[in-house]
C-alpha cells in the first residue's frame, strides 16, 4: 500500500548496518556542537554560582534554602529511572540486550545536553545577558525531556540504527521543547509528573515513527523478537527501579513542601493499586491463569503515568486508588488486544507496547488532570492553596477552575498532536537509505552493532559423535 | 504423624495449580475494598493537604520544616530494599526467580495499602473526625508493615501459590499492627528499625506457617530446590540493595537530628563487622575453605537485623561491632546446622532460612536493645536527651531506663508469640485445598504460575537424531 | 628477567589455593582488632550523640541544621557506587562473578572499618580526649577510602586471592589516609571527589601490584578471561550506577549550598561529554563501526573521575563539557592500544584497564583542578566565594589562586608517588607464597574460592545413550 512512498524514497536499497562512519561523526560533531553552543550560551544559575556566598549573606539564607536540598535526592532518582529503569526495562529480547542498555544510554546522554540547551532558551533564557541559566530543577527537566525520546525508542526496539536514534533524540528533545513552552508557559497547565508532555506526547511521537517505518517482513527476525528467562529478570530490574522511584519521578519538580509530598503519596498509592489490577487481569486472560512477564513488566507501572498530572492535586487517596485501579486494567487490555489489533489492522509495530504503557495512559493521566484541575475548589484546597496549587499569580491571577480545565484538556491534544505530526515527520527523514538500520531478517539483534562476546557452552559435538558412531559401525562390520 | 488433621482438612486431594478463578478474584475483591476503606477512612494528613500552605503562614514555618524531607530520601531507600531488596534476594533458585520476585511485587503492593489502613487505625485515627491522616511516615510505615509478611514468603518460598500468598499477607499485616499497637504503644517500647516488630514477628510468622504446611515428599521437587550461577548473581543484587540501604531502614522513623544519624552510623557499622565474621565461618567449615554464596547472601544482612532496636541508642560504635561481630557468626552457625536439624528433626523446612536471618537476630536484636535501655543513664545521654531517646514523656515521665528494658523485654516476647500463634492459625487456613498450590513434586517451579519462554538454546534433537540412525541402519541392512 | 626476584622470595613454589585456615584467621583477627581500638578511640561526634538535644537549646539549632541532612543522601549513593557499582562492574568475566561481587563486599566492609580509623587518627583527632569522633562525614570517607583500594583489585581481578585483597586493602588505607593527609591538609589541596587522592592514587597503587605479580604463564587462563553475554549486562549494572551516582561521588563532602550544588552539575555534564566521545572512538575502532561493550563499560565513566578536583571549582559548564570530551577520546584510546601494549612491553596486566579508567583519568583530572585553581579570581567567584571555595582562612588565608594551582599539581606528584612506591612494596610483600594464590593456569576461575552450583542444563547423556544404543544393536542383531 505504501509502495507508492518507495518512489519517492528509496527503502528498497540492500541494508546495510555498517555505522563506521556516521556514529563517530554524529557523536563527534554534535558533541563538538554541544560544547560551542554551552561555551555561548550556558552559565550556572545563582543558586550554583560561588557568588551565592555573597547572596546568601545580603538576603539572610540559610544553606538550605539552596534549592539543591530540595530536589536533589528526587534528581538521583529520576536519573537512576532514566538510565537504569529506561535501559533494563527494554533489556527483555533475548539478543538485543546490549543495544537497549547501550543506546538507551547513548541517547539519553546526548539528550539531556540538548534538552539544557532547548529547555534554556524556551524557560530560562535571560533576554538581558542572553544566557541560559541552569542549576539542579535544569537538570531534572532534562532528564524528563530526554524520557519522552527513549519512550519512542521502545516502539522501535530493535528496528533501528543508534544514528536513527540520535536523529530521533535531536527532534524528539526540539518537539518536546516546544509542545512544553506551549502546554506549560502558554496554557499555564500544570503537569508536574509529563503525563501529558512526557508521555503522551513521548508515546504518540514514538508510535508515529514506527508506523512511518512498518516492515512488512519483521516476520523474518520473528525467532529474535522474544524473551529468555533470565532477560525477563533482567527487564524487572528497569521495571522495579521505574516502580519504586515514580512518586519522585511525578514530584521531582512539585511545589515545594505539601506539594511534593501529596504528589509523591498519590504516585505511590496508585502505583499499588495498578499492580493488582494487572495481576488479575494477566491471570484471567491465560489458560491455567498464569500470569505473563510482559504485563507485569509493562501495566503495572501504569498507574505511575496515570497520575503524572492529578498526582500534585487534591485527587485524594482514594481518587488516587481508582486511577491506579482502571489504568493497570486498560493497560493489560491493551497488551492482549489492542497492540496485535493495531500491528494486524494498522500496520503498527510496536516492540515494547509504548501504546499501552506511555500513549494511551499519558493521555488518559491528561484528562484525569483536567477533571480534578476543573473540579478544584476552595474549601477543599483553602485560597492560598488554590493559588499556589495552580500558580493563579500575575497574568493568570483572575483564571478560574473550570477554565484551567479547559486548558489541561487542550494541553492533552497539543501534546498528541506534536507527537503524531512531529514522529511522522521524524519518521520519514529516517526511511533515508543512509542510516545503518538492519534488513527486516536481522532486526532485533545486538549482532548488528555490538562486538559480542563467544557463547558460553559450545553446541554439543553432535557432528563429530556422528563421526565416531559412523566409525564404530565400519569397526563392528 | 499429622494424620489426624487430614481428617479435618482434606489435605491429600489432587493438587490443582490452576489459579485463574481465585486470583483475579482476591485481587478485584480485595483492591475494590480498599478503594471503599479509603474513601471512608483515608484524607491526606496536614503536612500533605493543600491547607498546609495556610498553615505554614500562621504557625510561621518554612517549606524545609515540611516532614517530607526529613523522611523522604530514607523512605526511597526503604521502597527499593522492599521491592528489589526482597524481591531479588528470593531469585536464588534456579527456576523459581519470576515468582520471587513477581509476587513479592504483588504482595507488597497489596501489603501496603491493606497497612495504610490497619496501622492508621491502630496508630493515627482521629476520633473527632473518624478518619486516618497519612503522609510520608505513613508511607514509610506501612513499608515496613509489609516487611513482616515478605519475611514469611521467605520460609514458604516454592511452595505455596500467590493466593495463598495473599493470604498470608492480610493476616500477616492485620497480626502486624496489633502487635505492634501493644509493644510500641502500650509497652511504649523502642523499635526503629523493627528488630522486635518486623523482624522476630515476621521471622516466626513464617517459620509457623511453614510448619503447619509441611510437605513430607518435598524431596521430589529436589531437582529445582537450588541455585544457578546466574541466578545466585541476581540473588546478589537484592543482598546488596538490602545491605546498603539497611542504615535508611532502622533510621527511617528515627527522630529527627541526632537520632536519624546515630541509627544510621551504628547500623552501618554493624553490617560492616557481620560480613567478616560470615566469611570467616563460612570459608572455615568448608573444604579448601570455599565460601558458600548462601551464607554471603544472607548471614551479612543480620547484622542489619539485630541492630533494629538498638541502633537508635547510645550502643557506642564498638558496641555496634560487637553486635555485628556476634550476629554473623551466629547466623551462618544457622545457615549449616541449625536450618538441617530444624528440617529433619523438627519437619520445619524453611527455604531461604529465615530462621537465621530474621527470627533468631530479631530476637536477639530485641534483647540486645533491652538490655542496651536497661542500662541508659544521664550521663551518657544528658538528662534532655535520655527523655528524647526513649520519649519519656506525658504518661512515661517517671519511667526509669530499668522498667523500660523490661518493657522491651517484654515487647520480644509479644513479638514472637504474635508470630507463633497467628503464623499457626494462618497456616491451617493455608491447609485447605483451595488455594491452588502446587503438588510435592511440582514445587520452586515458575511453570505453575506463569507462562515461561521457550528455552534460549534448545535441547539437541535426540529423538530426531534417534529415527535418523534407525532409517540409517534399515538402508544399510 | 625477574629471577633474582625467585631467590629471595619462593615465588616457583606449588600453589595451593586453599585459604581454610588464613582467610578465617585474618577476619577473625582483624575484626577483633576493630573492635578493640573502637573501644579505645572512636565515639560518636556532637551531632550524633544524645547530647546534640541539649546542644540545640543552647546554641538555638533546628533539627535540621544536623549535617545528617546535608550529607545523608549522598552518602548512600556513594554507598551504592562502593558495593554495587565497583561490586557489579568487575562480574564481567564469565567464571568470576562470584569473587567480583563477594570479594569487593568483603574488602569494603573491612576497608571502611579500618578507614574510620586512620582517617580518624590523621584528620579527626581530638588530643584533648585521645578520642576520634565519627558522623555522616566520616562515613562518606571512609567509603571513599575504600575505593582506593577497590580500584586497586581490578588490576589484580583474577589474580589473587581473598586473603591477598585483605593485606591489599590493609596497606592501601593506611596509604590513602597518609597522602590524603599530605595533600588535603599539609598542602591544603582541594580534592571533593578525589581525582589525586582517590583514583590517581588507587590506579598506580593496583598497577605497581599488578607489576610486581607479573604472570608470565597467564595465558594460560585465557579461556576464562573474557565475558559471556549475561555477565557483560551484570556489568552494566554497576557501570550504570557509577555513572549515575557520579554526581553524588564528587559533591558528597562539597561545601554546603552552592558548593554541593555546582560540584553535582559539573560532575553531570562532563560524563554526558564522556558518553559521546567514547562510543565514537569505540565505533571507530572496530570493523562495521561495531561497538565494544568493554569501551561502554567503563571509558564512560571517565568523565567523573577527570572531574574529581574540577568540578567543584567554577570550571564553567562547557568546560565540564571539554574535560568529558577529551577524556573519553583518552579512556577509550587506552582501552584500545595502551593496556595492550602495557602488557606487552612493560609486563604489566591490568585485567579491567584501570590506567585508563583510574589511573590516568585520576591524574588528569587532578592537573585539571591545578589549572583551574590557578586561573582562579575574585571577579568570577566573588571576594567571599574565592575564600569560601579554597578555604582560603586561618594560615591559609594569604594564599593566592596561583600557589594554590602549584600546590594542587603537586598533590598529583605525592598521589602518584604512594601509589607506586606504596603498591611496589605491597607487591612484594603478596608475592610470599603463603596467601593461597591460584597456579596461571587457574586464574579467573570461582572454582577455586567458591561452592559453586552445579550447572543448569546438563550435558546430553551421551554415555547412556551409547549404552542404549548399543544394547539396541544387540537386540538387533
Amino acid at each position: 500500500e505504501c509502495a507508492w512512498l518507495c518512489d519517492l524514497w528509496p527503502c528498497d536499497r540492500l541494508k546495510n548496518t555498517n555505522v563506521r562512519v556516521s556514529l563517530p561523526a554524529v557523536c563527534f560533531v554534535w558533541q563538538i556542537a554541544m560544547i560551542v553552543l554551552f561555551g555561548v550560551f550556558v552559565r550556572y544559575d545563582k543558586e550554583s554560582d560561588a557568588h551565592w556566598v555573597e547572596l546568601k549573606k545580603t538576603e539572610n539564607l540559610t544553606d538550605l534554602d539552596n534549592e539543591f536540598y530540595f530536589r536533589y535526592p528526587s534528581f538521583q532518582d529520576v536519573h537512576v529511572m532514566i538510565f537504569v529503569g529506561f535501559g533494563f526495562l527494554m533489556t527483555f529480547l533475548k539478543r538485543y540486550s546490549f543495544s537497549a542498555v547501550g543506546f538507551n544510554f547513548l541517547i539519553a546522554a546526548f539528550g539531556l545536553q540538548w534538552a539544557l540547551l532547548m529547555q534554556g532558551w524556551f524557560h530560562h533564557f535571560d533576554y538581558s545577558t542572553g544566557k541560559i541559566y541552569i542549576g539542579i530543577e535544569s537538570m531534572i527537566n532534562a532528564d524528563f525531556c530526554c524520557a519522552g525520546s527513549l519512550i519512542a525508542y521502545g516502539a522501535i526496539l530493535g528496528k533501528v540504527s543508534p544514528v536513527q536514534l540520535m536523529v530521533v533524540t535531536l527532534f524528539g528533545v526540539t518537539l518536546f521543547a516546544v509542545e512544553e513552552f506551549i502546554i506549560l508557559d502558554l496554557f499555564h497547565c500544570r503537569d508536574a509528573g509529563g503525563a501529558m508532555v512526557i508521555h503522551c506526547f513521548g508515546g504518540y511521537y514514538g508510535l508515529a515513527i514506527s508506523w512511518v517505518l512498518y516492515r512488512p517482513n519483521l516476520h523474518r527476525s520473528k525467532r529474535l523478537n522474544g524473551s529468555v528467562y533470565q532477560s525477563d529478570l533482567f527487564a524487572m530490574i528497569g521495571t522495579l527501579f521505574l516502580w519504586m522511584f515514580w512518586p519522585s519521578f511525578n514530584s521531582a519538580i512539585a511545589n515545594h513542601g505539601e506539594g511534593q509530598h501529596r504528589t509523591a503519596m498519590n504516585t505511590y498509592i496508585a502505583l499499588a493499586s495498578s499492580v493488582l489490577t494487572t495481576v488479575a487481569i494477566s491471570s484471567m486472560s491465560k489458560k491455567g491463569g498464569k500470569l505473563d512477564m510482559v504485563h507485569i513488566q509493562n501495566a503495572t507501572l501504569a498507574g505511575g503515568v496515570a497520575m503524572g498530572t492529578a498526582a500534585e492535586l487534591m485527587i485524594t487517596p482514594y481518587g488516587s486508588l481508582i486511577v491506579g485501579f482502571c489504568i493497570g486494567i486498560i493497560s493489560t487490555f491493551g497488551y492482549l488486544y489492542i497492540t496485535p489489533f493495531l500491528e494486524e489492522r494498522f500496520k503498527l509495530q510496536d516492540t515494547c507496547g509504548i501504546h499501552n504503557l506511555h500513549a494511551v495512559p499519558g493521555m488518559l493521566g491528561g484528562f484525569t488532570g483536567a477533571i480534578v484541575a476543573a473540579t478544584a475548589s476552595e474549601s477543599v484546597y483553602s485560597k492560598e492553596g488554590l493559588i499556589a496549587t495552580f500558580d493563579f499569580t500575575g497574568k493568570f491571577e483572575n483564571r478560574s477552575p473550570g477554565t484551567q480545565g479547559g486548558f489541561q484538556a487542550a494541553g492533552v491534544c497539543v501534546a498528541m498532536a506534536f507527537g503524531l505530526v512531529g514522529g511522522a515527520i521524524v519518521g520519514f527523514i529516517l526511511k533515508f537509505p543512509i542510516w545503518g538500520d538492519a534488513a527486516d531478517d536481522n532486526c532485533f539483534d545486538d549482532e548488528a552493532y555490538w562486538e559480542l562476546p563467544e557463547e558460553e557452552e559450545t553446541i554439543p559435538p553432535v557432528l563429530e559423535y556422528n563421526n565416531h558412531m559412523t566409525q564404530q559401525k565400519h569397526r563392528e562390520t
